[in-house]
């Protein structure tokens, strides 16, 4: 029997997986909360702010993958950890950090070891809203075939905003760099030894859907457009790679270091990475027409096309990128910037019930609630929007309050709001051609709230699937780990043998399907209004209708 | 020394409150929380409705008296309950009571002790939301004069919206009525024996403000026009008071019975009851020029001004009634629909901060923030919006939600909310030329939070000046019943020996008021798309510029 491991590391954890490449049994698994920060998130005073310490990747993955070996050795009678053939790796993104000559992040030097401007930037870190918006409208005059692959709009969650935004704040940091890459990159490269810039390969899942990376026009934004941003960005493209792969392709073989550290082999493959949403996609079995959710602390929705094909700009959406899934297929990418973050601040800071609170026991009340009878009505843009209005200058809004709204009712309005947000991306990618024919959700909150896929199905209006892993972006890493290491010729047939679907389908409740539609006529007005420079109108009607519509559930 | 005694019916409490009719000490007070309901009221399923249980009324009435005199005993030395000379009564309203045809309420006798229709349908009931719109619609057809005088639209929360409902919809309540009271008719008289329908002095206060009595036309609207509405209003117009009269005429004399129950003399002159802001106006001094905002559960602002001159019908305010204030005075009544019940709403059914929670808490944390700092924006219509826009349709609203908002956070918008409604109804008494020249507040809240005075200050941009006494509705009544019991010769003598200031003014900064002078420019925003049909536009920059307003406070 061969095994791989999958590294996925996720916004406050990394989890390895170990899976049977012929069953797709997961056999051991172990998690690990990074050290540093808030849940392993390093905050400040400036909401946009959110960093990690790349330490906390490499001690994650020796202390991650000791403890998934010792646990497969207790799950499978005479499991050995040379059985294991591969690793595939995927993480947050874009979340890039800078290095030095030799590939070290700056900020395990000891000059920069509490500079936050040297950690990584974690995907939503929104501190180069302004850059995004510079981006956008320099690309938007300079370079409009940028934007038409990545929605119309960079985004300042991206890799370029943050990499300017500290070139303009913290030029120490930037002129220390040698070069800035994904940690998606970096960290292959570490387990690797390929780190030194010019030896890792880069992800074309980061750099195609972040960093308007496309082998049509050469690979990265060009240096005559990098330099209308600034001079020392067209330094910085020097040191970029040339290509970018997919993950079917080896980046290197594990170290002797890491071996030890591990008690993995050394010289397996180890997968070029990719984002933890484009492999549980992976790990979802997506094929064309399969729309995949992961649903954590924000949502990242995937379909995928065949290259064959002839697929229209999709305004709004995060990206078309090449390979960035599936070898071979364009890969589509969408995404809201919050969902389960957002039932977290609601829990975490808000505290309601107090000691009652907690979100078993919200969970629980708001299920008891009916469609429209709280008469809320939530925009879940906390996070700002993804997709489809690619604008971070957009926060949260709550509307139907009376004086005896309940925290369940707000509670069961947070996760409809996302759910009106997750209807919204759908009914812009069927609006331009591609057809979802079915959702497939995974995630935590897939995996674990009932109540939560039940919303979303009568919102939706369609069945929702749930991934059979729940750990689906791990198994995605292990997938291509499976690849690289010559188990599975190709991924289509990884996917066959390692991944499927739960037995559980929820499906819509036609009449709370008809309620919700009246409620997302309500949604469309507010997410226009307020998102939007071109609606024009009143809202006079939305807190009467509102109204009526929970007078209506209530009788 | 002579002293009489205040009857103050709040939402949840009454109060006695003893004074001294010379200096206005106050030297004995009582309170007692309604007996039925949540805290003195009565729900149901519908949040619209709100109603009370009157025996609660004259329970309170006998607990509180006693319980006053007991404390004046001992507050003064020989204090005697034959020194008390009147009795001045304030409720709240438009609550009025189906009752027989003696003068007994229906919710009083066995067939009807628990009908939610035969209670008093407390002020703050929305049930006759539809009959509202009714009655509006019809009296501008018809009788537009009704309206002008009200600001422009009929509210659910007054008398006629009420009587209508239970026509429509608990008719056999409203067949057993013979008439319909005013809770501040209806306790002076069930004092003096006076309760007969046909015997009761009606209050100008209650009848003018709510249910569109006026010397002018002849008293309340006319048969013709309520026959429009229902036949059986009609029949009821035959069973209201022909005259209306202000609180310095006596309603009666107390009745043996109470003088028994009490302590009190027999004999001693009630006065003609009012509503508790009304009088609360008078405790606090009320003058032409000087707005007195009494600010509780939901606020009462009152603006006086002299009979002679020519006084605008100003749009949105929910009256101009002569003698509802002073005798021969105009008295202009605005208000919002609720304000402390916001406050206790976020406290009590969102129950933030867990056990940390509370009023006191969260003002201390909220009084750490800076203007704007939050990102924050909130509408105070909870529970709909009393002035400028007379909607009971209407909800509360919070923008501006980040992944780490706070409670506090919260709190303090909600906070400021309620003080943008308040500047609103200033600036719509000052553009039809009724000048605000200062500002006095009362009521538990002005008495209580500094937090919430500092706070009106920065947004209205004036000093807020407190009333002296912490019961001044209790504290107006007992000037009223000064006037009736001839302890003075009118309610200006009567106000200048008992009433007056506290020493402490809260000062607008003026950097706070610029920041929230931007603020504000967007609450004109939400309210005018949210709360009129005539608003055209859209609210793309809402959300950005709280967070450029937030940034620029937080650094």
């Amino acid at each position: 029997m061969k095994y791989t491991i999958g590294l996925d590391y996720g916004t406050n954890s990394v989890r390895a997986l170990i899976v049977n490449v012929a069953t797709g049994a997961e056999v051991g698994s172990a998690v690990h909360v990074y050290s540093h920060g808030k849940d392993g998130v390093i905050l400040s005073s400036d909401p946009n702010l959110a960093r990690q310490h790349p330490a906390d990747y490499l001690e994650g993955a020796e202390i991650t993958i000791k403890a998934a070996l010792k646990a497969a050795v207790k799950t499978v009678r005479g499991f050995k950890p040379s059985q294991v053939v591969g690793i595939g790796v995927d993480t947050t993104g874009s979340t890039p950090l800078p290095v030095d000559q030799d590939g070290v992040a700056l900020a395990m030097t000891k000059k920069f070891a509490k500079h936050p401007a040297a950690m990584a930037w974690l995907w939503k870190d929104h501190t180069g809203v302004e850059e995004a918006g510079e981006i956008t409208a320099l690309a938007r005059k300079m370079r409009p075939q940028y934007l038409d692959k990545c929605g119309g709009i960079y985004s300042s969650e991206w890799f370029f905003s943050k990499v300017l935004h500290c070139l303009r704040t913290s030029p120490e940091v930037f002129d220390a760099a040698t070069t800035w890459v994904e940690i998606a990159d970096w960290i292959p490269a570490m387990l690797t030894g390929t780190q030194k810039p010019g030896a890792y390969k880069a992800s074309v899942c980061a750099a195609g859907h972040k960093a308007m990376y496309n082998d049509d026009w050469g690979g990265y934004p060009d240096v005559k457009f990098l330099a209308k941003l600034d001079p020392k960005l067209a330094q910085l493209r020097k040191q970029l790679p040339v290509k970018a792969y997919d993950v079917s392709e080896p980046a290197g073989c594990l170290t002797e270091d890491w071996a030890r550290k591990t008690g993995l082999t050394a010289g397996i493959p180890v997968a070029v990475g990719a984002f933890d949403c484009h492999l549980g996609a992976v790990g979802s079995g997506i094929v064309p027409g399969r729309l995949v959710k992961t649903i954590g602390t924000s949502t990242c929705d995937l379909m995928v096309a065949t290259a064959d094909r002839k697929l229209a700009d999709i305004p709004g959406i995060c990206g078309i990128v090449k390979g960035s899934v599936l070898p071979g297929c364009y890969g589509l990418e969408a995404g809201q910037s919050a969902v389960g973050d957002i039932f977290n601040w609601f829990v975490n800071y808000i505290e309601p019930y107090g000691k009652m609170g907690g979100h078993a026991h919200l969970t629980k009340e708001a299920a008891k609630l009916k469609p429209g009878a709280s008469g809320l009505l939530a925009l879940d843009w906390n996070n700002g929007n993804r997709t489809v209005l690619v604008d971070q200058r957009l926060t949260g809004l709550l509307v139907g309050q009376t004086l005896y709204t309940t925290p369940a009712e707000i509670y069961r309005a947070l996760i409809e709001a996302t759910a009106f947000g997750a209807l919204t991306i759908i009914n812009r990618f069927e609006a331009h051609g591609v057809t979802v024919k079915e959702v497939v959700n995974c995630g935590g909150i897939a995996e674990k709230n009932p109540l939560v896929m039940q919303i979303y199905a009568d919102i939706l209006g369609r069945p929702m699937k749930v991934s059979r892993s729940a750990q689906t972006c791990a198994l995605g890493s292990a997938v291509a780990a499976a690849v690289v290491a010559g188990a599975h010729p190709n991924v289509a047939s990884a996917q066959k043998a390692m991944t499927g679907l739960k037995a559980v389908v929820y499906s819509p409740d036609p009449a709370a399907h008809a309620v919700y539609q009246q409620v997302y006529e309500q949604y469309r007005e507010l997410h226009d209004a307020f998102g939007t420079a071109t609606w024009k109108g009143n809202l006079h009607g939305v807190m009467k209708q509102l109204i009526a519509i929970r007078n209506q559930a209530r009788t």
